[in-house]
């Protein structure tokens, strides 16, 4: 049996081999050999890690003699050598996922240092302090990420040093200082690990290896790549590069860049380095750096070369590019690019202009906006028209606003998060350590780090508001407090953040709805041309009909007649209506609400005028419109031994009868839905009049309308058919009555399995079907999403029993299976059948493209959804030619 | 376009073509063929009735012409002419269903008399009492039935007259008296209808098929069928025969008689005669008749060839009989031979005896035997060795015991029964409008009428307890009591009847289990030979196991284990694992539970020792074993406003707190099932160990046993997987630590749409499926069974909804498609999979059926049903060859 090919140099390689040699080593490779200056290296497999957990945690056969071959290849090319006192070879080794999780897995540099090498690197460079902070560097990190030692005891020993010799900065020491941090260093590691730091750079490279296969399975990686959705048996490749030294003097530096500003998608070149740095100081946020720009002032031919790079990764890759280079005495290195995350408005107008620039077609620019980032577009803002309290300022680093409550620690910001809190996690600097925390805050404030630090990353990758560096602030972590000058900020204190102008505001703060940018515009026309699926709204209002409108609303999919029955004004109304013991009684408590809903269906249809507008007909148990059973007993209880008058108690006592004569086991499984409509037929006939009759006015008004009456929770075709006649007669008395003719069409919910299964007979009745999927994917699963998420849908998800919460993405295999059934069934027999989803899914994308591959006519979404839900219609359809 | 069909005279049709001449005429027809005496006549058709509704209750084309025909034809034959006053032909119309529906609809005799006839009648016969006593009868069931005439004004006349004349029957009245009786009847009917009654026979034939038709759908059929599931749109026929003549005098008379005891399946001819009579005083039970033995000393020539025919028939139709017959003036006439509706017991004996006198086969011996009316032989019945309070004795009319409240009304019957009390029905004799309150009773018991009277048909047609004909009971209907000597019995005291030996006993009796008969066995063992279906019994105690295994039961489909939760000694221990905050304390409780457990699993597994016992694991909501939260709250309140110690209710709070925490929304579709064995390893880990200790004793004590784990409410492969991993941990630590080797299976319930959906997925990790058919039916429909039966399932049967409750009898349209999907996706990935059903279902015979079409394995029902299903089996194999 021959043994897999785990390694590759960088000329072997491909930026298409992204999930053989992970995102990383894949284009390190492909910029390789388009000849941009890349230090050299090699790559070891995805693979190879895969086999690395198949075999328990060991090297697979093979790996090794490969690693050993390559490393051969590197002393060649670069005339260095393992080892060597005079010249000796230093790499660093990264993990390099398919998937980018920045900062979730662990790198180690400048390995190959050791006691003699260091040496040889001081006099090859001429340069002690250099060598020996490079030494340091490494004896920390792989004391920390290899050895598993904490990297507190380093960092210590460093202030310790800094204290005593009373400087600022780590660049303020010395060669001397250095070398007395490093045998302090070496001094832990032996202490730790019991055995003195490994000097053999081939045993170091192998421990490095196996250590970033290890962080594949760290608790923070596996919390992104939950929080991300990235599957746990992808595996990390790990990257082994020649060093290149951006620590060598002021003549050197490091730095990262976007290609375009990755927050507003602004075409110039977005960035930031570090003079005399390496690599993880400025991810990191320890030194707040300088902006790119000012390269061009102290280095200008390095950035006239890196800008014609940045020009040349750009076309070559058709995409915003995030950019790693170090500046080695002068020289310039490319050491990583990748397509860059972006915010939401970045991601919009990089992929409306790359159009324009004739770079990428309308297809692909549709593509390129993940739709569920839209959500921060389309979410309410700071209304600039209120008065602020402005705290502080920091840099502007994830857009969107957000208010909460002041916490100081990532643990008590999951705990408050869950609980259902509102909070803003406040921190120095974050660390991927941070990471639950942040999932659970509405936003994130930082006092260090800039653009690129490790919380900007995360909050944009997030679409969290984030201010960073807001140097203005003092956090005291002990005292649970930040101030601002005078004032006091304390943990549980209500902050506003703006995430696009880097305010810190105090209190909760005015908020106020979106406007669609010019460019938000154009690509959803784009969308609107490429997708087959129409895209309503679901809407109880006329206000929130007229901003799905505004939104590209085709319609409405649901208007939930419930929620009008729950007016203040009307709930007396409705309960007398249920209360009633004659149906005389019911009668006229339904005459009363008549012209209620009348009223309520005409500002609803003239704000639809021209599209049709889906009226579900009384859904819920009539026990929802009354007081609890539990309260009314407690009370009863309470007048009784309080001596109350007689007849006060016997009003309760048959109110509460009546309660729980109304009362049901499993409500979600009662007397709802078209039940309701079959036992109380003058409800429905009721709301059907209300419906045709502000249909009638309208048609006289001169508006065209078109309502679609919904059956709710049918189950069987007879159900239908039976409320579909008295639908149909009230609508002929109507037009009798008013002597105006409407058009109008009855159909049904597909909500319930059976329905599923038996839609050929219930499209014989049917002219729509809408599925409700979030009652579906009650009755398939069986559980309540009341009762699972509160009681054991966490573990569910946790345990990866389920991958992904079925009322947020729609399950395809399940309540998918019922639905493609349907779909198919329903038109075998009515060719023409108009179908549609009118469940929460209707606008998460995964959910939206499913609607499109069973060939749903339209799916339907709260209105500030709808921008998303078209998004998502041309992805299906461009992803799924 | 010709016109159908629509009558033939007797000898154009056969016994086979029943749907389209009904019972009565295909069987009048058949007889005529094979040479028996049956007076000419012919049959209108049920197409000619479903043509009669479609065109609106008017009679369709050609029917008349047709009519018209044949009369002249019978004219020919019998020499005799509609409105001859010399020789005039007469004819009865009755009405003659596809399926009997014995007294339900209606039937006119001697039609063809008018003033002018009877005296032609008189003449003829030179009777002229005879002629008028016909003619009396005619213009009251015309007046009745055609005209609609509240029969109780012809019966008031009648009962004046025989007052007047002091005489206590009907045959005491001269040709005089009855003179003066259809004077009398004439002028109703004037008054009544502000018409003459019609004289024109041809007037009265049409009027009365037209009556017949009607009759189809008078509210007291349309109950009937509803009762026993006979279809709606099969419309019935009408028999016009010439009319023979049972009144002319002691040397006539008519009666019914069964080739067989209905009531026991005897051998011998069983039934009863009136001399001088017309058919419907036999039926009506007015006078109380002979025994058939009797006609052997009355007319012993007339016998021979009455039980001559009787045996031609039964030998022809290879069925017992139920045959009735005329006798004019000493002749022989046959009006209607039909398979005689019996008693279970009786069916049982009918289709043994009649294999062993090699009549039928026994695979249709199996299918003679209604199996829902064998519960009559499996329930309860009255303890012969106790003491018993004889209150009095009639007539052994429908075999059985029951108990209840004495009610004289129909009415009332059906309110108590449908509010759950148990009642039994006192009437002197009931008829056809009291049959909505005999389907409530427990049991009839009637002062007047036979064994072939009207309550004793239906009560044994509806396997329910009937004593008839008890004249030493006296009712008094205005005072509501009845009498039986000095002792009086009001409405609401408590008797019971024992429907086999005719005794009416005081109060309630106790009963005792029932013993199957050596027919009984016999016919179970032909069951067992030819059916595929196993049958297993569900059963939670070793009792009910044991009972399950006398009844045939090949294993155990379901033994809940949270019965035994439930026991008093074993609640509390229960409530302490519940209300456990830590695990430890959760394990402590569960603890003390093990041995419970594993002693309960012993005895299971022991009286089913050789075969398989299915064990589910904990399903129900843990809040299920816990206080009521509301009457937690009452109490507390009680508690403060009473001023009580603060610590008892900080105690009560403490355990509203926790019941708040699990109560549930949808308990149904909570936190139940496998997901307590998710969040909860530690209850399933000491349930498996229970089975697997108590399976390890059971090999150690040289006893065969086969436990199957059973894990409840899947709907996912990977909850499965997970739990069993779990299960089989447990069963190699059993293994390692008793030594003792046992054979296991670990499967699930497919008791959720979504289970059924993905069979092929689940059916990797389970090697069995059991269907909960319960909950899919819940989850399917989409309502829960105690919600939909008591809120709205009644109106949804009215309204013909839903043709049957779905919780009685499988639904195949859309839990069957489920239930065959899941069968067949199992089994394309484990070919061997064991599939069984365990819902109710399981011993419903349709059920039943269904399960065989799709291949199950087996059925499993509670203990009393196993011999339903071994039968409904058998029936399955035999009518789907």
């Amino acid at each position: 049996m021959s043994t897999a090919k785990y390694v590759y140099l960088f000329n072997e390689g491909r930026a298409d081999m992204k999930s053989l040699l992970g995102g990383k080593g894949a284009n390190l490779a492909e910029m390789t050999n388009i000849g941009l200056p890349v230090p050299p290296g090699f790559v070891i497999t995805t693979e190879a890690c895969r086999d690395f957990y198949n075999a328990g945690q060991k090297f697979p056969e093979g790996l090794e003699e490969q690693t050993l071959e390559k490393v051969k290849f590197l002393e060649e090319i670069t005339g260095k050598k393992f080892g060597d006192p005079q010249n000796p070879l230093l790499v660093s080794v990264r993990s390099g996922a398919v998937i980018s999780m920045p900062g979730m897995m662990d790198t180690v540099l400048n390995l190959g240092l050791n006691d003699e090498t260091v040496e040889g690197l001081a006099a090859s460079t001429g340069n002690k302090r250099f060598a020996y902070d490079c030494y340091r560097r490494f004896l920390q990190m792989f004391g920390d990420v290899v050895l598993g030692i904490d990297h507190h005891r380093f960092e210590t020993i460093l202030e310790e040093k800094k204290a005593e010799k009373e400087v600022q900065f780590d660049n303020q020491l010395t060669a001397g200082d250095w070398q007395d941090v490093i045998e302090k260093y070496k001094n832990i590691i032996n202490t730790e690990t019991g055995k003195p730091f490994p000097q053999d750079p081939m045993d170091q490279l192998f421990k490095a290896i196996h250590a970033v296969f290890n962080s594949w399975n760290t608790e923070r990686a596996i919390v992104y790549r939950r929080v991300h959705k990235i599957p746990d048996d992808l595996g990390t490749a790990v990257n082994v590069v020649t060093m290149v030294f951006g620590n060598m003097g002021d003549d050197s530096g490091t730095g990262v860049a976007f290609t375009r500003n990755p927050s507003t998608g602004e075409k110039v070149l977005y960035g930031e380095y570090l003079t005399n740095a390496q690599g993880e100081d400025v991810v990191a946020g320890i030194r707040t750096p300088q902006p790119i720009a000012k390269l061009e002032e102290e280095m200008p031919d390095v950035y006239r070369q890196f800008k014609e790079t940045c020009e040349l990764l750009e076309k070559h890759y058709r995409d915003m590019q995030d950019i790693e280079f170090t500046i080695e005495r002068g020289k310039l290195w490319i050491l990583q690019t990748r397509n860059g995350k972006r915010t939401a408005q970045a991601a919009i107008k990089i992929a409306v202009d790359m159009v324009e620039e004739g770079l990428i077609t309308k297809e692909e620019a549709v593509t390129r906006v993940e739709p569920s980032q839209l959500d921060q577009l389309l979410h309410r803002r700071i209304d600039p028209s209120s008065k602020l309290n402005v705290l502080a300022k920091g840099l502007p680093a994830s857009p969107g606003s957000a208010s909460g409550k002041v916490v100081f620690d990532a643990d008590l910001a999951e705990k408050m998060g869950k609980e259902g809190e509102k909070v803003l996690l406040v921190r120095m600097e974050t660390t991927p350590d941070d990471i639950h925390g942040i999932v659970e805050s509405q936003g994130v404030l930082t006092s260090r780090g800039g653009m690129t630090s490790h919380a900007a990353v995360v909050a944009r990758g997030m679409g969290k508001p984030c201010v960073c560096g807001c140097d203005e602030i003092k956090i005291d972590y002990a005292a649970k407090q930040f101030s601002v000058g005078e004032q006091v900020i304390k943990e549980g204190d209500v902050i506003s953040i703006d995430g696009s102008t880097g305010q810190v505001l105090l209190g909760e703060v005015p908020m106020i709805d979106p406007e669609l940018s010019v460019e938000f515009k154009k690509l959803l026309e784009w969308a609107d041309e490429i997708r087959d699926l129409g895209v309503r709204t679901n809407a109880d209002t006329p206000e929130d009909a007229a901003k799905a409108r505004e939104f590209g609303a085709e319609g409405i999919g649901l208007t939930r007649t419930e929620h009008m029955f729950m007016a203040q004004d009307r709930l007396p109304i409705v309960q007398e209506m249920i209360l009633a013991s004659t149906l005389e009684e019911r009668q006229e408590a339904l005459n009363k609400l008549l012209p209620m809903q009348q009223e309520d269906f005409y500002g609803i249809l003239k704000a639809m005028k021209g599209l049709p507008v889906c009226i579900r007909l009384l859904d819920p148990p009539l026990h929802e419109f009354l007081p609890n059973a539990e309260e009314l007993a407690v009370e009863i209880t309470r007048l009784k031994l309080s001596g109350a008058d007689e007849s006060e108690i016997r009003a309760k006592e048959e109110l509460l009868r009546k309660v729980r004569s109304l009362t049901e086991f499993n409500p979600m499984l009662g007397h709802r839905g078209c039940r309701l409509g079959i036992t109380y037929p003058e409800i429905y006939k009721m709301q059907a009049r209300a419906i045709f009759q502000a249909a009638a006015k309208l048609v006289e008004e001169g508006y065209e309308v078109f309502p679609e009456v919904e059956i709710p929770l049918v189950m069987e075709v007879n159900e239908l058919s039976y409320l579909k006649e008295l639908v149909i007669k009230v609508a002929d008395k109507v037009m009798n009555e008013t002597g105006v003719k409407f058009k109008y069409a009855v159909g049904t919910m597909i909500e319930l399995p059976r329905a599923a299964l038996l839609a050929d007979e219930i499209a014989q009745e049917a002219e729509f079907f809408s599925f409700g999927t979030n009652d579906l994917t009650q009755t398939t699963f069986g559980f309540s999403r009341d009762d699972a998420e509160g009681k054991f849908m966490h573990q569910y998800t946790e345990l990866k029993i389920l991958k992904e919460n079925p009322f947020v993405v729609l399950d395809r295999k399940g309540v998918g299976k019922l639905m493609k059934m349907a779909v198919q069934e329903g038109r075998k027999v009515r060719p023409d059948l108009l179908v549609g989803i009118c469940g929460e899914h209707g606008g998460e994308p995964s959910s939206v493209e499913f609607c499109h591959l069973i060939g749903l006519d339209y799916v339907s979404c709260s209105p500030y959804r709808v921008p998303i839900a078209r998004l998502a219609a041309a992805q299906a359809k461009v992803n799924n030619k």
